[in-house]
């Protein structure tokens, strides 16, 4: 059993039907106008609506953010290789894909589907061993990404494999990289690599890359967080696909 | 009196210069080796250095990052708007800025540092109501950014009057504007506005905008998060300026 926190995150689940819904938990002080779409959203999925005390929902929460909302629900589906074929059916139009490694914390990661989805990134490929994150702590930064956008498990490099073979290409972000991220052509289908800030991308998954890019900053000194980094060649992306797709 | 923690931030305040150190705490347990950068500078800063408990380290921190080195530092110097000839004193190359209203997570100020430096702004300004932060909870995700990047406060609008008056260009990022980022030119002297995500922009930084821009994005539910919004915008003002400036 999880819980989401607050009209964002809960109104997001109701619409992605991902989740089964035990109870919607709302405050007496919560106003009924300003939550109407809420409760009009829940009252549609047949969710059960529960006024309690503000108090109780501060226990439950991990943060003074929900604003009064707060559902018990099941947990969201592992997403595993096996159901790829079924988040991109087609190659046309061509899928844009984020793999994520090292991340190391459960709100850079849901800041990261935010962004992710934002740019129409069509799922988010994560490695098995850092699946053990706080599903709570990822949902309340993705403002409802995480409810809708694919973040499948990968337990190894095979899957990565099958879809350079389907004809994506595999971008690697690599500190130093000659070529930039602004010379590449992410127009086909692809698969955009960025590592943890410390070690960066395992060396597995370097040696698949079609390209290995930079992402060129202004001074040696200065650098990006993952979470950014992501969002900046995502959003590059998205500028070279407008109008193609 | 504040306090920088971990290796990162100090070592960008010594650098700096900026700042007056009165101690440098290390860890007992902290491996010389692995320090020896930190210390080297300390030394040749004549900065004092005093080996303490990890638990001393742990109490004065707000989180459990500071990998053993922990600064007892003099405030930020807080720059006026009266500071900003001497930050960028021609408009060759054209500087690049960044408004921010409405921000309200130090960290996320942090973050939002951390992007604008690495992609070329000169200098970010804020809002002095805006002001209100726990300078600690910026500089550490700011991974240095904090110390070098010109932090300005602007009592009001009258600043940005003045630096239309120069040539440089106001850009405000408002949801649902026609134009969009990717058709503005920012390779002039730039200003790029940006607001809260409850509120947006305020009516007066809008009406002095000479445009207003959106972020494409995917779907109409889907959304930025204001620091990830002026990472993308910010390096797409990198990306037309590169190889101009």
């Amino acid at each position: 059993m999880e819980h989401l926190e607050g009209r964002q995150s809960v109104l997001a689940a109701l619409a992605a039907r991902q989740r089964r819904f035990e109870v919607l938990l709302v405050s007496h002080s919560a106003h009924t106008e300003k939550i109407q779409d809420v409760l009009d959203a829940a009252a549609a999925a047949n969710v059960a609506v529960k006024r309690v005390d503000r108090r109780e929902l501060d226990a439950l929460a991990h943060g003074a953010t929900h604003g009064g909302i707060v559902a018990i629900v099941s947990a969201r589906t592992r997403l595993k290789a096996a159901d790829l074929p079924s988040i991109f059916p087609q190659l046309s139009p061509p899928p844009l894909l984020l793999l994520l490694e090292g991340i190391d914390d459960a709100r850079n990661l849901g800041f990261t589907l935010r962004s992710a989805e934002a740019m129409g990134a069509c799922a988010v490929l994560v490695k098995k061993h850092l699946w053990d994150f706080d599903p709570v702590e990822v949902a309340r930064p993705s403002s409802g990404a995480y409810e809708r956008l694919p973040l499948v498990q990968l337990d190894d490099i095979k899957p990565l494999e099958d879809l350079k073979r389907q004809g994506l290409r595999l971008f690697g972000c690599v500190a130093g990289a000659k070529r930039t991220i602004f010379d590449a052509d992410f127009t086909g289908g692809t698969i955009i690599a960025i590592g943890g800030e410390k070690r960066g991308l395992s060396s597995a998954v370097r040696q698949l890359c079609d390209r290995r890019l930079s992402i060129p900053t202004a001074r040696p000194e200065t650098s990006l967080s993952l979470s950014h980094a992501a969002a900046i060649v995502l959003a590059e992306a998205a500028r070279q696909r407008r109008g193609k797709t």
